[in-house]
């Protein structure tokens, strides 16, 4: 590594980092939120992260028991129960985080067909009448409108349906259908109130071409509601298949950033272009069985994805919080490639770092660049998140930060191949795919980040940090003044009584 | 209402009142148990009555994910795998209560048919494979003495199946099709260590007609290992169903306890007629959309079951301890007629409060009856236990007690048709299906039960306990020496500072 | 009793609640706050009550250790320090509640006599250097606006010291030397930022005569600022000692309400005529060891003081919230008439209730009355509190409220001789100094106030209400329309499966 | 550095560690217990570390409210009020402690004369009636049995006094007055039971001088119970004051040894010969503010104490577990050289964590050394305590473990200068004295262990292990056999999905 040249911070801000990166976050399937688990693990995610919105599969398949025919006096008739659904939003609202509402799958009474995904069984097909799923739609909304407020149910966004371009997702990834869909469900939200925000068609990358233009198109026509865009993004190449687990290549992280990017470039000159876009899911790799979201590669690929993505779109949401999952079946080990930031039992990995990292950012931005994000804080601190190219050998980087007084007190946090990585030490202490006790308390603190300290100096209104940083590092360096308190007479050389220091 | 005679208590114990009654516990099928409503309730459960143990079914259904057969390098291997096992039983043990173990039902891609039970779809077909069964249950078994010690884990009595003299439990109901399990598998556990308990056949009443006379003699005449007896017991007639409910005729409650004390009769001259019998399951009605359960009613009916019947057996396990619960899919309402002691959201219903009077009461038994049972703690308090009834217009119970000291403090806790009956209030606020907050808030108050206190004197060393209990009433009282410690100048009459009393 | 004529409620609000009567609590000195009994205690208070402010003794005394002048190189020099400052703000924000600070009382290193207050010692004498209580007091507020923002501290109003109108609490109850403090003091704190409220003179009924005027032409022909004005408020008559404890004769509560109306009538025609007026203290007795403070009574002697006194001022803080409290040292029993609405180990006592109706009921008033307020909720709900005259014989109140639907449902909370009543039940129990575990919770079960529900049918859009109050009872009714979802297939009397209701 | 030659550590075990270190621990006065800083240190004290004991002056000093004599119908009258001595004791029985009780000091109103000690004045004469005194030893005691139980009590020490050898705790350090309180007292707990435990004489090392013989000789002529010795043990020279602070020269810590070792040495061949013997009081220096206590040389220095004092005593008593103590007044400062294993606001010392290690060391000693400690645990697991020469500048250790299998997992956790060290971290930053939240993270992360793990090869059922201690460090490695779960098909070089490691 050659040193490279030191950046001068500037000492006012360039822009703003907004919160689009932690407007939402991805959940396994509505009815895993009942679990104990599940909500130990997003009470961490929300004391260190916070996010905003929390969105997921399955809110109307049958776990959640919401669409429930039965007969009486001879004839069909229809309730709506709500039990599950109001223990679920009840304990993410204690959790201070609001549902971003994915309008999904068919209950298997209502559904056309018997197709399904994932191991859990979600029926993709449409419903066989398109009245009784306006008609769960519109109760669902209503119940929670009357449940937690008009004011509270507006600021969820209603999403209909999920990647309907993939046959694994909708019966023939028909688009006519969808539509159909699609309107049918944005006009059953809207008869419960018009401010309520409904959006689509949540598109998955790859076989998405032409989908949104003719999305457009469609609403346009029939001038159905839209108040949002939405699509995913995700890197990885093909799954080459090992057992209960996948490898896959991954594109540079950049590609991300082009798929953040691509809804208002598609939809330029629609009536759509200047809708908020929300990225409902994203990852490195579309694999809930994809070793790599356990490892700092991933936090260091995503870091300028998370960094930056907020110049790109309104949200954009890391698929998903947590290993309680199941998309694939029940986890045969610990770590076993899941997407989440945490392992079952609370294990954070380097990429639950990286976004509590950026939880502890500034919201002015000083400066910006491949390896860094200097921001500054409304009382002055400075926050600095960097890190090494993915994969690289690592990195130096070296800033001049604007700084005030006669030195400042630097605080870093950082993860790597070593620090804050559990993954590291499970398989060094043998790969346990159910950790006892002790062992997970190894864990517990292999995952906690490196952690150090130092005071430089301030020259002429500057301080120099420079950072050397490991292979797949991603670093936070916290920066505030000194405000010395100490008394004259405090001596560390007499702490034994003499000159002798201790 | 005739005022009956006076029951002089003895002072000093005619028995021991064991523990039979809170040996063991039902519960939901097993994944259920990684819910935290469902722990929350069992914090509650454990609390105020604490159970030793729980049962309940589906430990190896494919909820649970142990069974993992897969490919590699073109050949069919096996894992077992125990991430939720761990997890549930980790939890269980945090929460002061051992697994009693049922080992059940069949993994689909182990099964010899398609035929399951409950909505969630247990497969209740024997085996393709008696080998990978026993493989199965071997590494299970092995795996929970790895973990937790076999000193632990030989105080968890393992089952073997459910109810397979039902044909919805077991396939055809066939007898020596269970026979065969039954062999296959307590040997595959005294493979593991020959002190482990084992037993069977946990019949069901009704269709068991002959069945511990046949597994008596099979056991016998092949040699196979048996630890303890097990059948269930319950007093219901057939189901007449309405929508997401059942309404059914109930026997006298002394059935209950005649059905405990079957397997010990009809084993009499056996090789198993010694060994340790469980009521696996009982309650009033068998169907988990009865009312009834909910009700004060049911209180009633079971107090002299819960009192007594720890005499016939060594445990008898309250089926269920929570409506989490789901064999008829997800409840509809707070209140549909769960077997749970506490409802979803822990209101605690009439019956739990039965068994945590229960908890309250001494070792040494000085008094039983048709409508009491007087115990005594080694500090000397008295513990009563009342209760009318069920369904009886009310009742009036008088007692002599042995006291103490000049004057005893009475301290009485009840439930009846109006206190400690949450159900009550629920339909009086109109039976919402999905209570508010605020609901919850008047139904948890509603739970708690009637509190009263007074001061009886003591003469000859007897003070005298009469006891108007009302329609369904359970009643507890705790009696106990006052120590006055008022000093002689307190006197309230001067409260407001003159004789004028406040 | 005779049968009252009905009152009818208006269905249009007459006036608003505000939350003068929960601006402010009283605490003991402020080192108890150091306590986890008193955080427990405040906890509680605040999950229930919710006070926005609190306010006690001993902020600048030894005990909290503030004032530090010591030695250093032959000179004498000086420290403030803040740790248990910190401590204890800390812990009252993480509670929701802020400071009411009252300056007071001396260090003894900064006092000029030797004369205290209080088993605990507090100096009441003078500073023995005006300019070196100006410094600590411009030290402690700046470090609190230091640590905590101006923001947050303007809204903590200061008051200069306390009761210097007895010679007890101030040297001489030396009036031109209170107000050569409050200049001083005053200067100081707005030295700090002029927003800061300031005020006094805290005075206590009894030896006030004309203090507020004295005090008003003072600071106005100084120019000395002042924010507030503040007294206290008691109509307990002389005390007559017993060891441990107090007896007084109590004037009719509304002169408390005459108190509370006295700063507005003396000031009137002054530069603080308009200025707020908190009452820092009040209660019935002014004695800490006074068993009237345990009792019913006094619940029902402040109801009418606590439902209107926020038509006369801006705050009326109850003195105190806790009986952690040791001004008459520490207590010899749990019961000993501590002003606490809490005993130690939290045990609520009956003026604890009135509190905590309080804060359930709406912010419209529909109606006020000598023994009755009613309210209502944004939603419509209504909540009635109601009380009988302290000491009367019982009492009926006859209400017809405004009514929506067909029905309504009414849910009683109330305390009196016998329900929400510990006290009642610890003598009954022997009068225990230092209560075991298992009376503790026979307290805590006691102390809960008595509760019930009902259906109302409404007729004409109003429902009757009628409340048999019984002696020294304050009662909260919250009415509410019945939404009824029961289904039309449930009948109790099929509970037992047939047409014999169970 | 040169390298030092391997240590063959043994496979058999040499002797037993015991927990005569973790027997005690000492407390800042008994009121301060009720403080919820003290009881949140103590919690945090207890997971950790778990101390059996714990001993405290003041127990029946004024701020305990135990000693109440009072007047009525015109006689002087006594009683005894455990309110607060109750809290405390419920407090620590709750957090797994039990109490070491000291019978001191002297209530006020029985005081002969006004000595007092101490910033909070505990009074050091002897009581002006020894008949009172032994009233309320008796109250006392017969109280604590009450409400404990015989059982639980008798496992409780009680000590006479605290140092009565020094004037300052002793008035004129008279030690025929300190034989008579000594025998009043003795009888006086004997009387309650023959079983409880008395003792002392609890003397200060430096003016002892025969002390222990004289007491034996006392004693053995008076026929007086003994049933343990005690004494204290500091190494620490005159003190060198500064504000708030002292320094102080160190003895090596090998005479804290001898001083443990003393006492036997003394009573060879008294009747106190064979008794057990308690250091109710060690550490480095005897001062409360002398900073040396927040120093990792602090944990160096005493380490090899810590380790090995087990051999010469049956307990010894670190003085004291928190900061939280007041001695010499309230802190100016965070870090202020207290005695605290813990900081208030529970910040650890590195000391904290030289006793968090001991309790990770297993019960069979494999091999002790100057610088090591290596033990096993009943499962076989290996834990090495390690530690550098206070103040020399670093030192290796080589060992030659005895182990299983192919490799080991070595879990290493340390403190030194820089890890584990907010003291450093505390001063970095400027020392705050109240540091706000944000800083008290930083102090927090610093203050826990620098942590590492790696794999080690075995070889012949040898694994080496090789340490660099850097300056002040204390090392635990715990060490045990690698059960490789990693399946055949895991790759990490396939992670990108290529051949290209990420």
């Amino acid at each position: 590594m050659t040193s490279p040249s030191r950046i001068d911070v500037p000492s006012q801000p360039v822009g703003r980092l907004g919160d689009a990166w932690r407007a939402c976050v991805g959940t396994g399937r509505f009815d895993l939120a009942l679990r104990r688990d599940y909500q130990d693990s997003l009470a961490v995610i929300q004391r260190d992260i916070g996010f905003r919105h929390i969105r997921g599969h399955g809110l109307l398949s049958d776990n959640m028991g919401v669409y429930r025919p039965y007969e009486w006096q001879g004839q069909r008739r229809m309730l709506h129960a709500f039990t599950y659904v109001d223990q679920v939003v009840d304990a993410y609202l204690d959790l201070g985080i609001r549902p971003f509402l994915e309008l999904g799958f068919m209950p298997r009474a209502l559904a056309s067909g018997d197709q399904t995904v994932f191991w859990w069984g979600g029926n993709v097909t449409p419903p066989s009448s398109h009245r009784e799923w306006a008609d769960l739609v519109r109760a669902t909304v209503a119940h929670l409108v009357d449940r937690y407020g008009l004011d509270e149910v507006r600021t969820w966004p209603i999403e209909v349906w999920n990647e309907p371009d993939l046959r694994d997702f909708w019966k023939d990834a028909d688009q006519a259908a969808y539509h159909r869909l699609y309107e049918v469900t944005a006009l059953a939200v809207k008869e419960v109130d018009t401010s309520l925000q409904v959006g689509g068609p949540a598109v998955s990358p790859g076989a998405d071409d032409g989908w949104l233009a003719r999305f457009a198109e469609f609403v346009e026509e029939r001038g159905v509601p839209v108040d949002f865009v939405s699509r995913h993004a995700y890197t990885s190449g093909p799954a080459q298949h090992v057992p209960f687990g996948s490898h896959q290549t991954l594109a540079p992280a950049g590609r991300l950033l082009e798929q953040f990017a691509a809804p208002r470039q598609e939809l330029k000159g629609t009536r759509l272009a200047e809708l908020p876009v929300h990225i409902t899911e994203f990852n490195s790799s579309y694999c809930p069985d994809n070793l790599i979201h356990d490892t700092a590669y991933n936090a260091a690929y995503l870091a300028p994805v998370v960094a930056g993505g907020g110049d790109l779109v309104d949200s954009f949401s890391y698929w998903t919080f947590s290993d309680m999952f199941e998309e694939a079946g029940v986890p045969t080990a610990l770590f076993h490639g899941g997407f989440g930031l945490l392992t079952h039992r609370q294990v954070k990995k380097p990429t639950f770092h990286l976004y509590a990292f950026m939880a502890r950012l500034g919201d002015e931005v000083l400066a910006r660049g491949d390896d860094h994000l200097v921001t500054r804080h409304p009382d002055g601190r400075i926050a600095v998140l960097a890190w090494a190219a993915a994969g690289a050998d690592g990195h130096t980087l070296r800033l001049s930060l604007p700084a005030a007084g006669d030195e400042v007190f630097a605080r870093r946090s950082h993860v790597d191949e070593e620090r804050g990585n559990a993954y590291r030490a499970w398989r060094r202490m043998g790969s346990p795919r159910s950790p006892r006790p002790r062992q997970l308390d190894v864990l517990h603190e292999a995952a906690e980040p490196g952690r150090s300290h130092l005071r430089l100096p301030v020259r002429d209104m500057r301080a120099s940090l420079d950072l050397a940083l490991e292979r797949n590092e991603v670093t936070l360096v916290e920066v505030e003044p000194v405000v010395e308190e100490a008394p004259p007479w405090w001596d560390e050389g007499r702490l034994l009584g003499g000159g002798t220091a201790g």
